[in-house]
């Protein structure tokens, strides 16, 4: 690649680059002397349970991997082990060293579908952090304003409208920004909500005689409704464990117009292949739905296996092109009913296949449903716990369930 | 003493008492339980050369003393190893811990003047500082709010008119008040000017569990002038190591205005017995140079004895009423001469009878220098290194000068 391709191909998608320019330095400096760049992104220490929206980040650290360079996944074990100081929330209490180790482990298994596990340096920054001791972090924070710090988004509108903010809150940024300077860091990425804290790394590094370091953000992903940013809470996601058939099915779920959005976020597609592609589509060369099959059986392949995604596609095209449900390739669910018989409104969204009861009624209603293939349309329809187990149909999703009794 | 007489006594001359009902309930529940209040104050750990001001916030620790309880003199090592770390100022370099136990040991040969050595703990911040580490620092500063920070009116001033405010500045009256929280004080005694510090360990002791602190704070002192506040570089000070006959000199200097205000912070009189004196004075019953000497030869007997007082007190007498000069009573004063002569105001300023040339140049022109004795207006006039010593007067003060050749 030349250096303009390797520019086109690392920046495809940022939210935010700062600077273009020094980062064609880095690339040409890198390439000359032949030192990769050193590439940091921080994650955090809480349990993670990745879904699509997280791998646009992580798809970013494997471009620079493609292009040869080093990626260190930082995971911040140092703000971890002290939770929330200000007690005022309760859902971050510190973390043992042993849950930040277990957390880290799941964190690899999932990542690793993606970034090459050899050339992925994994550390903790408690590493460095902790030795600063309390007179370091001193040191640390003589190196930026106040006035700077209350510059960020969210600190300048709690100021002005009276909503406290706790003096330690300007220690983590100054700590992520050490983080850069311990690494010797080139190029940090994160999410675009994290630009200012990625800039604070880029400001103190040349008090410590640093080039500073390039800031590249990515974007929140759009989830499979095309509105909202994708989230588990909003129930519009793609996990990256889900089965493959689930994963597929979803993913044939969404608009033609987001489907070109997730080429340019979800796969190493440069942006001059995607645009030959849509303009195939638009002068009706290639079908949208094919298009959206490919990119179906590519995010899948990447995070489970090509011979995975080829069956989720078989299975898929089976049940809406030839009317067969492929039992096996569906993912397996267990629910347990409280009681003798459950509301089938409860059963779609228990399962995962609608956000909330009501939203599980409407599609009921709207005739989106079936059950071992016969379609409901009876919101107040019960399924008995004695049935055992179904096959159950939401658009174009489905699932094989299995009803427990609560008390067997 | 009744609990209102205690109080009368240890809030007399306080600026802040914050608050006085709380402390009334301490000094009530220590003498009922028998439990000295602990009461702390800090001190800056750069070579300590202490005048009067500076004897107006240790005569308070005295007076808690003389009520029996513990006075902790905390020496804040934990910043002073740090220095400034901003780098804006050259003049706050990081101290050896060898320079603290020097600069320590200068503090307790003045301060032990006054305080009882016996009674007073001397102790390092650093102890509990340092074990903090980077994570304690942080949950410490978890206990404050930045908007609460920007209250203190020096930072609200920079903040607002753009000076730069280094985010580490936030942690330092933090630190001072972990000393609270760590020695458990009751009181915590400062300057006017350190109001806000103080108040900081009173807001975060409740959240350790303590009870708040009293915090009390001393007015910085008027110079000789009676105008600016005493310090070295106005020239306008009494330095607690002078020699007895120069301090009380200047003691002498003062208007009669002036004197009451000494008479209240540098003495252990009560309000009651200055307001007597003062009734007295006012009534013609006692001359005001009378209750003048009076404090000038407690002041002396205080900082170095009473047999020193009182031969300070026979030689002004003896050169001001008797016109005689007892040269073995003045301080004596080496002076380095560069050439073969030195201007007489230059000697006058450098001998330290005036803040400046032009001071002493306008004193010898109003007549109020004399050179052995003898009188001298004119500006111009010179001494010659070879005259070997003389006596220099300056107005009420006097002074035994040896010139010393700049190549001897």
């Amino acid at each position: 690649m030349t250096v303009d391709e390797q520019l086109a191909y690392l920046t495809k998608g940022c939210v935010d680059v700062v600077r273009t320019t020094e980062l064609r330095t880095k690339l040409e400096r890198s390439a000359s002397t032949g030192t990769p760049l050193v590439v940091k992104v921080g994650f955090d220490p809480t349990a993670p349970d990745l879904h699509l929206g997280h791998t646009v980040l992580i798809r970013k650290m494997k471009h620079f991997q493609d292009l040869g360079h080093r990626v260190i996944f930082v995971i911040g074990d140092f703000t971890g082990m002290i939770g929330d100081p200000s007690s005022r929330s309760k859902t971050r209490p510190p973390l043992s060293v042993e849950e930040i180790a277990a957390n880290a482990e799941t964190y690899k298994a999932q990542v690793f579908t993606i970034l090459d596990r050899e050339k992925t340096i994994v550390d903790f920054n408690a590493r460095w952090l902790s030795p600063l001791g309390a007179e370091g972090l001193i040191r640390l924070a003589a190196r930026y304003n106040v006035a700077q710090m209350l510059e960020r988004r969210d600190f300048k509108q709690r100021y002005e409208t009276g909503k406290p903010i706790a003096v330690h809150e300007f220690l983590y940024p100054l700590a992520q920004a050490y983080d850069s300077v311990f690494l010797r860091a080139d190029v940090e990425l994160g999410g675009t909500d994290q630009l200012f804290n990625l800039n604070v790394g880029r400001d103190i590094m040349p008090s410590y005689g640093l080039e500073a370091q390039i800031v590249m953000t990515t974007p929140l992903l759009e989830g499979l409704d095309g509105v909202e940013k994708m989230s588990k809470s909003l129930g519009n996601y793609v996990g990256v464990t889900e089965p493959p058939g689930e994963m597929f099915g979803k993913l044939m779920s969404i608009s033609d117009e987001l489907m070109w959005r997730y080429y340019l976020l979800l796969t190493d597609w440069t942006t001059a292949a995607i645009d030959a592609l849509r303009a195939q589509v638009a002068a009706g060369a290639v079908h949208p739905k094919q298009a959206k099959i490919d990119l179906a059986v590519e995010i899948v392949s990447g995070l489970v296996s090509a011979e995975a995604a080829r069956r989720a596609a078989e299975a898929f095209a089976a049940r809406f092109e030839r009317g067969e449900l492929a039992v096996d390739a569906l993912p397996d669910i267990e629910i347990t009913v409280p009681d003798v018989t459950i509301g089938l409104a409860k059963l779609v969204a228990e399962a995962g296949l609608a956000s909330s009861t009501s939203e599980a009624s409407r599609k009921i209603q709207q005739g989106g449903v079936r059950v071992d293939r016969e379609r409901i349309t009876d919101i107040k329809h019960r399924i008995s716990v004695e049935k055992g187990s179904l096959v159950l149909e939401v658009g174009r999703r489905a699932a094989h369930v299995r009803l427990k009794p609560a008390s067997g």
